[in-house]
């Protein structure tokens, strides 16, 4: 067990940074009162962690101008495996970053529809239906698959993307990453090779991180996962697990060709490969858009849904869908872990899609959404930057600016003037990897802040 | 990657029941349609089932009678390494269980007070409030600590147990079992070694078989945990973990005392150990009673809370507090595998303990309880019971009958009246010894159709 002091942490933090690359030789280190209210640590947290950082020699403080890195350490030779949180640090340390949201700042680089996008639905006015379907059940855990009426719905919701399912073949979650987690605690052994796109959801590549798992990354094309690195791979590691996403690809933006889907699910019945279909973007897309799992009607793959987006990310409610006795033993997984999910936040959001026109709401999204895909499309044009696909509608555009070879570097510009970037190097497998691409996300991409700060 | 047909499930399950003297020769199995209800399988997959056990040997059908076990199968030599999944099937199956509640039973195994004691909470009053507090932050990811005002509420609530922490030094979860996951995915790598009690919370034990850990049981006296014990696998096996209870133990309903904390805490500093605290009774116990983290001020424990029982399980919110360097990297655990937690639950439970007159509810509850928990060891004394302690105010009895050497043969002599108990032996470390004592929830003891089946 290792058991490091808050300031302690900071400076591994920083340290590993350094040691990766992420911070080189020179450069500037945020100043106390940035990194403060970056992390909602302490003064004396960080005054401790830059002293014993300069103290091994690692920064310097340049007086009147703060503190600058001034080595790179020496990587041990033969390091011992980390343990497995410090595996997953990376993906802490980023996803610690994108849940900063600074005033008066520009989101450019999240994940998230602004809100004004979300609140016709009025969350409060549904309570008194949530508390009228059964008082008494509102005191106790939930079903070991989740609320009976949600899933109702939710078999309503797949048969309008020609998926076939019974309520019993949905386990409900606190969300798309619950899900994920459930999954690999079921399936992945640490050591186990497992699928994963590239550029792909990073989130995912901790949860694998911290199980111990090997990532194998399959390159994302505009329509879709390379299928010839998938038949290599399939091949020579014989992974069980792929996840993937069809539609709104996070971060490309791409959609699934029906082509490739086939190809995939070819593969995957001759490999005996079961494909985790993260659909977490569905009510952002066109219902007619490709999925593998109304192609295979659920022989090699698990659905994941979630109502994170389209309603609220505040209530956690996700689910997945899969073949009866895969889906029952991920119940089991659920149970064991977490007792049950929670039935008030799921019959609210079941009482939103019996009650709260949710089709005219995710109409309404879909509207605001090709407008501003449409508007975004035109300034990246403006700007001169090379676009990797041009969805009709999809919250991210993935796209390369002139002069930009480093995103990373583009990123740290940008944060200086206030735009908070999601620059590609976070989607790769391996953070090392120096990426031209950012994730821009369209909502907020007419940022004249942003627009200013691409000026060298 | 283990995939079976549900009906391939339900046949292991037996088998495995067989396998391990849980169901013995000559036993009854549920009839087909106990065993539909009990599990929610259709009438194919649990005649499948009984089909294929039947061809195997295992039972065998009794014209008009149902199927009976009729052979103990050989157990295979050198048997591999199980998945992580299967090692932890034991407790799914008992939480499962658990979780079934046949309309018309009796619930004296039941882990919950009865909903009548927590309707006084309306929970539907306090929507408005909740909306009120800030409608935009409603459709977001929460903090990555959990609500600020909730963790507010959380630092008084703790210091009118005598502990002191800033806001810093709690994180939300989705209740206690979140809590403990989120301890064991941070700090336990397979194969280490972990100290838990026994009888202890089984749904522990099987959340740390899940992990590949390695329990090491310390027997739970009247006064809390065999420090003996404890000592002698300090030193011989170094473990860096201890999950106990101090008040209101589950299932024995003893509370730890003040000289026992004492030389656990000793013996916690002498090896280096963390002892997590998990107090989710805390709120059917005077806020009096002797806890681990008052005492140690959080230098060598963890504490963890829920609201599951004392407002409602349906909301999913409870806490860990602890060092503020150990409970920051607990975030960091629970960002990574489920992005956030209810921000829409935590802020509900913030407006319940700020205006909800939470301590007058408390207070009652309590009331309830002394007087359950007198008329329950009333009612044990006239059926000449062995009560293990004599609480003043306790859920959990834990209680031997006359006759009795077996609590799951009186289990099942009880199931067969509609009588649902929670015999001793789901909560031993090693599900196979036999153990003549059950727990008993005092919300239900003075149930007649349970007196009715202790006659033999």
């Amino acid at each position: 067990m290792q058991r490091l002091t808050l300031a302690q942490r900071v400076a591994a933090d920083i340290t590993r940074q350094i040691t990766e690359g992420a911070l080189r030789q020179g450069d500037k280190l945020p100043s106390l009162r940035e990194y403060m209210r970056l992390h909602g640590h302490s003064k004396n947290t960080v005054i401790t962690a830059y002293e014993y950082l300069a103290g091994e020699g690692l920064i310097e403080a340049r007086h009147g101008q703060g503190f600058f890195v001034c080595a790179t350490p020496a990587t041990p030779e033969a390091e011992p495996e980390p343990p497995p949180y410090a595996r997953a640090l990376d993906t802490i340390w980023m996803m610690r970053q994108q849940f900063v949201r600074e005033p008066g700042h520009s989101h450019l680089g999240e994940g998230f529809p602004p809100v004004d996008w979300l609140m016709d639905m009025r969350l409060d006015k549904f309570n008194r239906q949530v508390v009228r379907s059964g008082i008494t059940t509102l005191f106790r855990y939930g079903d070991r698959l989740g609320n009976i009426n949600l899933r109702q719905q939710l078999v309503k919701k797949l048969a309008g993307y020609s998926i076939s399912a019974t309520p019993q073949q949905f386990v409900t979650t606190f969300g798309a990453n619950h899900a994920m987690d459930l999954i690999i605690r079921r399936f992945v052994k640490p050591g186990d090779p497992v699928l994963v796109e590239s550029p792909g959801y990073y989130p995912l590549f901790g949860k694998l991180q911290l199980q111990g798992a090997r990532m194998l990354p399959v390159t994302r094309q505009v329509d879709g996962p390379d299928t010839t690195q998938l038949a290599h791979l399939l091949a020579r590691e014989k992974p069980a697990l792929f996840f993937m996403q069809s539609a709104g690809h996070n971060p490309t933006g791409t959609d699934l060709s029906a082509e490739k889907a086939q190809r995939i699910l070819a593969l995957a019945r001759q490999h005996d490969l079961i494909v985790v279909e993260n659909d977490a973007m569905a009510d952002f897309k066109l219902s007619s858009s490709v999925k593998l799992s109304a192609l295979d009607q659920f022989r090699r793959t698990l659905y994941l849904g979630s109502f994170s987006k389209p309603i609220s990310a505040a209530l956690r409610v996700g689910f997945i869908a899969g073949d009866e006795a895969m889906v029952s033993e991920l119940a089991d997984v659920k149970m064991l872990l977490h007792t049950s999910s929670a039935e008030y936040a799921e019959r609210t959001v079941n009482v939103i899609l019996r009650e709260g026109n949710y089709l005219r709401h995710l109409s309404r999204l879909q509207e605001r959404l090709r407008d501003a895909t449409e508007r975004g499309l035109a300034v990246l044009d403006e700007l001169g930057a090379e676009v990797f696909c041009r969805p009709e509608q999809s919250l991210y555009l993935w796209a390369r600016f002139p002069g930009v070879d480093d995103a990373n570097e583009l990123t740290r510009r940008c944060l200086e003037r206030g735009v908070m970037l999601a620059p590609g190097s976070i989607f790769s497998v391996d953070r090392r990897h120096i990426v031209p691409w950012t994730r821009l996300n369209v909502a907020y991409l007419d940022d004249p802040a942003f627009r200013a700060s691409l000026q060298p």
